[in-house]
């Protein structure tokens, strides 16, 4: 299990509307003024999106609190990530971590090095002692996945210094940002640095991993080597007038970031009281959990007959076959979830 | 001037709609049934795509006269070219080609080998003669791109054969095929040929380059591979919603290719009666120029003051700033073109 989210494959295993526990969506769908929007852009599908996406990225940059040529878009983070794998000498990881950090370096046939996170999976700028090298580029999840732990601001601050003293490079990847508790903000904290790039994405908050649109600030240097080597009018039509409304529907931001805060509580809470799993702390809208007495086959098997699928961990590097990531979601399927794994584990 | 259809950039210089004869977009637009199936598809915007594109493969497979599993898909035909890029030991083009071809080759840092065109842009084997090496992927425009004209059939067996023989790739980018002259089908032509892939897109014949959508033939065998290196989700749902409806679209298709037919004709032969151009014969929907007494730069901003946007062609190496390209568009905005060219040329 690859990547979470792959329901058409698990489908005919149940007879139903399944749950999917197993990608970490916005629970309240996308931004409800995209069915007004997206119906009446149509005719731009017959032209080519503008080649350098001005309108998009001033809006993304509004969102950010950048200027619009510090801001970088692609089809979906992975594409911006994509780039600075293949500008790098070596990647750098802490696993576990996102699967495609490590197969895009491979892709790209660049020298992973992987260090492997503490138990708690807190990470830190001591985990990279001497490690760091000229031309690494370090990827890190901001909140980490499976873990959805942040950085510790004092630590992002330590490791970009480190980072920069050793001219290595560092790439976080920001996809669940805006569902984490509030501590600080990225771009503003590392705003000008010149070793960085923060990416995020409409996918995952804004309900729309349909829609493939991942952005990044980073220098202005840095945006344009990235627009001068990344493939021309990747972003369509509609996700270039998708990004330009829903960075301005406050109360749709508001109102999603209140429900997961009230949900993770919640779920957490419920999970904690459950005796034969170990439920790790997160900052984000994913939980991982430790199965102290069975498998993720067989507890993934056994939700799945209940029409609730979650995500098997142990593809990720560094996590055995004891682990499962659940989503949060809504109260109705987190409760449903909660009430199946009293039964199930 | 790298890319056409770039309007936004150019629209300030005129107060009016601009037509716009620098992108060889089919001028009746996208299939009208997207107008119905897009606004109904929405939803499906708050799930991932399914990562192995399954149904728009299996319909792109009964257009193409092929096998599901010998279908690649990608955000636009340039991501495509672009993993044959990276896989490559070493590009061959022929120039003039589009630009592309070259830039994709360099952003992967592979050298490229440019044989010339003779005379009449005529693409043969001769051309090769002992050129190709071990690892080259030869990257061609069928029809290429300024020129508009397609390889002859019997060139392009000898043409696989001797890149076969020195262990090279063909790559043929057939983005323009169905507005082309009918010939042969490089799909059936070269099926279960192991160092071919024939792409093409949905962009230019089916109206829609606001959608990113690319295909391919390949065996099996490169399919797979392509699709276990290339972005997850490289392609959003309302692209994939698309591919499912369009190549259904019958009455739409052969309508499109009469059009572009009859108006071709049409406007080879109104071109060909104006004394101070070398029109080139051409076998797709748009026509290269040389301009006998003026500049591409004094005859873009000549025909821009009345609305009409060009393609200079001095971007396309090897061609100079007396070369001009002319999209072949409807009937009413082709008599405008040719009679302002009449006036300015």
């Amino acid at each position: 299990m690859k990547h979470g989210g792959d329901i058409l494959s698990y489908q005919h295993l149940y007879d139903g509307q399944i749950i999917d526990f197993s990608s970490n969506i916005n629970p309240l769908g996308y931004p409800k003024i995209l069915d007004t929007i997206i119906p009446e852009v149509l005719g731009s599908l017959t032209a080519y999106p503008d080649i350098h996406y001005r309108v998009l990225r001033t809006a993304i940059s509004e969102y950010l609190g950048c200027q619009p040529d510090e801001v970088l878009v692609g089809n979906g983070s992975m594409e911006i990530l994509e780039h600075f794998c293949r500008e790098a000498q070596r990647i750098v990881v802490c696993i576990p971590c996102f699967i495609e950090y490590i197969e895009r370096a491979q892709i790209y046939r660049k020298k992973v090095k992987k260090i492997r996170l503490p138990d708690g999976f807190r990470c830190s700028t001591a985990l990279f002692g001497n490690e760091l090298q000229r031309g690494d580029v370090v990827i890190l999840g901001n909140p980490n996945n499976p873990t959805g732990l942040r950085i510790a601001e004092d630590e992002l601050l330590e490791l970009q210094q480190l980072a920069e003293e050793q001219q290595a490079f560092l790439l976080l990847d920001e996809a669940f940002f805006e569902f984490c508790v509030e501590d600080y903000d990225s771009v503003r904290l590392l705003h000008g640095k010149e070793n960085i790039c923060v990416i995020r994405a409409a996918t995952k908050f804004f309900g729309l991993p349909g829609i493939r649109l991942g952005y990044a600030y980073a220098t202005q240097a840095i945006a344009e080597q990235y627009a001068a080597s990344a493939l021309p009018w990747r972003i369509n039509a509609i996700a270039d007038a998708a990004g330009r409304a829903i960075f301005r529907e406050t109360a749709y931001i508001e109102c999603s970031k209140a429900l997961i805060r009230e949900q993770r509580h919640e779920m957490f809470s419920e999970l904690q009281k459950i005796d034969s799993i170990k439920v790790f702390p997160t900052h984000t809208n994913f939980i991982l959990i430790k199965l102290l007495y069975t498998t993720e086959d067989e507890l993934f098997q056994q939700l799945l007959r209940h029409g609730l699928l979650i995500r098997k961990a142990s593809s990720f590097e560094g996590v055995d076959r004891s682990y499962i990531r659940l989503a949060v979601k809504d109260q109705k399927s987190n409760r449903k979830l909660i009430e199946t794994l009293n039964r199930c584990v």
